[in-house]
């Protein structure tokens, strides 16, 4: 564990709605610390600093900038939070990089894997530190759940993957001047947002063994600017498995966050894997071995309810164990961890292939 | 309602595991009886009628035939129920038909679309009713489901669906001799099977409309004698809808039995959509306008669980409904009911459409 006298100190760069959770978090973290406040104007942070006063340890010693260049160029900052739009990320996260700061990056990551690959080769050469801002992966409950996929006497081998990211907001404004409905800042749409965890749902519940081939569903709903609003696809991996995976994501949908992950011996259901309802428990429905009474008038069990309990909210674990893995580098000498990075590569691959599928017609591409 | 004095007196041809199952609905439902039972030997219709004593209300009334003709030519028999191999439903359904019988039929209905019009027009010009056996229909959980999907407060415009069934036997055996793997009896295996209650939930859910194209997801799994044991599909509506639909049907995963109904404004779940977990009560998860908290560290509200209760099993509401319709051309000189034939239609026109892409590699077939 780091040392708690010692935090990490967080730099964040960009004060997007999404910000505020993360700043709560960074001050939740046990070993890790919020020291600067970086915006494109200085009322901005200053405004921002001031609606988070609450949220943050001490804001008395949080240093406020009126620039990106502020924060990247502070040397008290040891890592960097980065929820500006996608398309500024690549500047950013390299120029945090080259000034040994770790990057820690919301998602999606790059408006393509290029992206992604340019800042964790940044990262790399630098020594410091790359994770993407992905936050259920460190619920306690995932941890749980990755337990029952290897469980070959509960689950049997993995099957069939269907997820969905879904939201619409109420505020028709959204579809005009949300960043991430604007092509010029997330390109990518809902496919970027919503869809790229289910992408990785797909992805975690695959040991992040890429599929063979990904295949878009026939159908997209774009705006007038060409940003995706609703889409999916299936991905199919060759071979002895022949695993099948699909998922929709949608900003014209009402609320959902679904993941199923089918078994020759069980099923698990999520349905608020990205979010959990409540933020100190969370649960999944598990079945196992379930067959239908005689004369198939009902089932011999229903789902079994499986709750699972978190101190810290999802967000202050992932950033706990970004600062455990920057403490390990500043404190112990030990290398960049290549799991994170690589997870963000393959999520953003695989996310790249939907889109290139949808522009090419709704063919299949192979990976 | 039909005069309970004056019960439809049905006929059972074949002895498959299904027709246990009918019989019981038969004697629970207060407009039928069991009179006749039919086999392809004397001893299997006597052996079946023993074993089956305490589900009938009468079995010494019960006549017994070694063939399936006994049952075609007993006039005392007014509807036939015909469980046996799909290859089978055409021969036997006209028959009964050009004899004057009613016909409900196990699904799938046909191999393709045009043996069910063949079986609906031998029933229509013989002027006797024609039902397949999706017994879920008749639930007055789908009625609750109806009301809901049309509650544009509640639920808003239908957006997206995705259903799945699957399962998988434990008895091996189940992959060589099972009839619905068999290319000769039910060439259709998993997708005429368990994929005929996901296409005809879609369609339920869509109020019959048909999709503007069919295309299956890219992956089948075939026994060595081509029949399909795993496979998908997506349905697309163009236009202003602009809805989508996927589903995956099996009989290599873990039992499940999904439907998840999307709108602009609510959510719809069930875990048990063609089995109810329970025979008196069935439930569905719903919610509407559920938004995140501030900062997203929650829901602001979890699905509600809704409960509908029945006092008939959903087998003998559908045979009662039958017996409904059978009566009023019987007694009232109705017409037959066009509503069930044409939801058989409309279901094996999709799956045929499914199996086509299938057969043209994947390719999307406009309907």
């Amino acid at each position: 564990m780091a040392d708690p006298s010692n935090p990490i100190k967080f730099g964040v760069i960009g004060c997007a709605k999404i910000a505020r959770k993360l700043i709560r978090a960074i001050t939740l973290s046990p070993n890790t610390t919020l020291t600067a406040i970086g915006s494109r104007s200085l009322s901005k942070a200053q405004n921002f600093l001031s609606e988070n006063r609450t949220r943050i340890d001490d804001p008395s010693k949080v240093k406020v900038y009126g620039s990106y260049e502020g924060v990247v160029e502070d040397e008290g900052v040891e890592a960097v939070y980065l929820p500006v739009p996608t398309r500024l990320h690549v500047k950013w996260a390299v120029a945090a990089a080259e000034r040994g700061k770790h990057v820690l990056v919301e998602k999606p990551v790059g408006v393509e894997v290029g992206d992604v690959e340019v800042m964790v080769e940044a990262c790399r050469v630098n020594g410091v530190q790359f994770m993407d801002g992905t936050m259920w992966l460190h619920h306690p409950r995932t941890g749980a759940l990755r337990g029952l996929l290897h469980d070959q006497h509960l689950f049997g081998d993995l099957r069939l993957i269907h997820s969905s990211s879904t939201f619409r907001d109420a505020d028709e404004e959204f579809f005009k001047d949300n960043i991430r409905v604007k092509a010029d800042l997330d390109p990518l749409g809902s496919l970027g947002d919503a869809g790229w965890y289910c992408i990785g749902a797909i992805l975690w519940a695959n040991n992040y063994k890429l599929p063979t081939s990904v295949t878009a569903l026939p159908k997209v709903i774009r705006n007038d600017e060409g940003v995706i609003l609703d889409c999916g696809a299936s991905f199919h991996w060759e071979g002895e498995d022949n695993k099948i995976a699909t998922f929709h994501c949608s900003f014209l949908c009402h609320e959902s966050m679904d993941l199923t992950m089918s078994g020759s011996k069980g099923t698990i259901t999520l349905k608020d894997f990205i979010i959990p309802y409540q933020e100190h428990s969370a649960s999944f429905d598990f079945s196992s071995d379930v067959k239908f009474v005689d004369l198939h008038i009902g089932w011999t069990s229903t789902p079994k309810r499986v709750e699972v309990s978190t101190e810290l909210p999802q967000e202050a674990l992932m950033v706990q164990e970004f600062g455990r893995l920057v403490h390990n580098i500043k404190v112990l000498g030990s290398s960049p961890d290549e799991k994170w990075p690589g997870i963000s590569i393959k999520t953003q691959l695989l996310l790249d292939a939907v889109k290139k599928s949808i522009d090419a017609g709704f063919k299949t591409i192979t990976v």
